[in-house]
């Protein structure tokens, strides 16, 4: 499977970021030194904080893309709300940032009260799995500019969240405290996120056709299902560990582009690499979807989260306390991964054998 | 033309929205007492204010709704920034919060990169109108979910906004020092925002056919053209009123609903009416599309701003100078528009007589 068969060109889509960045810092200096100023990391990137007057906001937007159409098939609603907030709060708490509000807006097609209801239930439940107020939302018909699967209401739905730097950081979780031999902590996904799914879906209908959610996975649940299941929240979890005064010295929500473009973030900023050979392993659905879509290991850790959802840095001497935190605070799985390497390279150990990431040349 | 021919039902909106709001009321309890706590007004309705630490922050998100496809058909991509800008920034000021940051979600089918430029650019160029940074932003392919009109990108567009309480302000402006006798102030829109474009569409296409975008207008200008006017972003203006010292009681932003909907929200907390009897008169081009479409003047001052984007209400004796400050402040136009009456009803003059809208069942 090649890169632009998962769906998109992901060169196009980078290009097209980067512009929309490049308009966006044009207009920094509108704030500049007032309400809203946006503070810039020591590169010049941005680091998602808002300055109110001492007061550090985080603001990230994001979707749920695809995965929808699995809702749509499946016709379970309640469960989208963890993921559309799991995005956000977890890019917020990437950076250090402590989620406190959602803003919600359900693009559809004709609306059915039913299924909003679903929707906004769930995101209730996901709200108070992450302690957090839904405090905005617009809901806006907009006839045939949306359509999806079957004959029910189609929609496509993102958010804007916000939170507080977390009382205990002076600056945002950038990295800039990353260094050789740290410990690299994975936290274990649930399964897919809110990312991958175009090549999921394109895989499953070449695999199974037009119906493919309805075949039989395992234990009576099916592949509609299975593709479902809903993201686990991890800020609280994360949350929970700066509260005990561990210094997190770097954070990466794996999204897409996998482990090798989300972690680089992180290591970037101290040209530092990793070697990971203790991730969690793939759930059993990853794989089986890789061998279906003859998709290669490399490709799968770049679409896919492969079993870990996030990663975090931490000294040496703090990783079995931050690791027995993480473990006892509810549903979450956590184990040591891997180590900080002066090498400029991300090793991956998986059970197709290493897969090597260099970082060389950025 | 009956309510639900312009495209959608009102009443199912506004239960979809209730449901909505009832399900995030029960999450505000999350961030009690806490950083992003949620602020109720007096009557329990949710005012849109965060109180971070003492700072009180403004949220509100919004789209353009189908105007994009006005965009579409003229090609025109440049000046939807302003349009999108206008919803939140708008949204924000009435309530008394200065905009200070804008995050946007660009949903495509698939990329265009330079149909991305130009909204960016657009969207950079509204920002520095208002003052604002442009701190967040999302592009998300999604395939078939969305479409549109002709062969190039199709997208959705939407975002949230923040802002600060203006320094000059104890509280959010919502119409709780409102009396008998002030001044209500119309601000002049430059043709549609973003609201009504499901009727705008389905009358041009019944008069014109396929191809509606095309026909002139006047002046060298397309019916496509005239219809795609940016919106004139309003908080600048009136930040600057309240920069003054001059108290704003109550401000009502024209959007979907019309002025009946939009103003009597403000009128509400004090039970009160209005008599406008000197509104700016419809844009020309409004009145041709409410001819062509047969629509009676009240659905037409219900579906559009009808040439008045935002409507003030100050003290008798603070009008005359606001109406002055707004006049001298670059392209704005303002004039006192008429009178809160005690008598619950809303009055429009209008070149087709009188519309009265009844409040005293509210």
């Amino acid at each position: 499977m090649q890169n632009k068969q998962s769906g998109f060109d992901i060169d196009l889509g980078n290009q097209c970021s980067q512009n929309a960045f490049s308009w966006a810092k044009k207009t920094f200096a509108n704030r500049a030194g007032k309400a809203g100023q946006v503070v810039l990391k020591v590169d010049g990137a941005f680091s998602n904080m808002l300055d109110f007057n001492g007061v550090k906001i985080g603001i990230t937007s994001d979707g749920i893309g695809t995965k929808i159409e699995v809702a749509e098939r499946t016709g379970i609603y309640d469960t989208l709300g963890y993921d559309l907030v799991a995005m956000v709060a977890d890019d917020l708490i990437a950076g250090g940032f402590v989620p406190t509000n959602i803003s919600n807006i359900i693009d559809v097609d004709n609306l059915d009260y039913n299924i909003i209801d679903q929707l906004m239930r769930g995101l209730h439940h996901a709200a108070n799995f992450a302690g957090i107020a839904v405090t905005g939302g617009e809901i806006a018909e907009l006839g045939s500019r949306i359509s999806g699967w079957g004959n029910n209401m189609h929609f496509n739905w993102c958010s804007t969240a916000i939170g507080v730097l977390h009382p205990r950081l002076q600056h945002p979780v950038d990295g800039s405290a990353v260094h050789e031999g740290d410990a690299v902590i994975a936290l274990r996904s649930r399964g897919f996120r809110s990312n991958g799914f175009s090549a999921v879906r394109k895989i499953m209908q070449e695999q199974f056709g037009n119906q493919w959610h309805t075949q039989p996975y395992s234990d009576g649940q099916s592949w509609g299902e299975i593709l479902l299941t809903p993201s686990l929240i991890f800020a609280p979890a994360v949350t929970n560990v700066i509260n005990e005064g561990i210094g997190i010295k770097g954070i990466a929500h794996i999204t897409g582009g996998g482990i090798a473009d989300n972690f680089r973030r992180v290591l970037k900023v101290n040209r530092m690499g990793a070697n990971l050979h203790n991730l969690f392993e793939p759930h059993p659905f990853m794989v089986q979807l890789a061998n279906y879509g003859h998709v290669t290991p490399q490709q799968a850790y770049l679409y896919w989260n492969m079993g870990n959802g996030m990663l975090l840095i931490t000294a040496n001497k703090d990783a079995e306390k931050t690791v027995e935190l993480l473990n006892t605070a509810g549903e979450y799985q956590a184990q040591v991964a891997g180590h900080i390497t002066a090498k400029r390279r991300i090793t991956i150990e998986t059970v197709w054998g290493s897969i090597i990431t260099a970082l060389e040349n950025e």
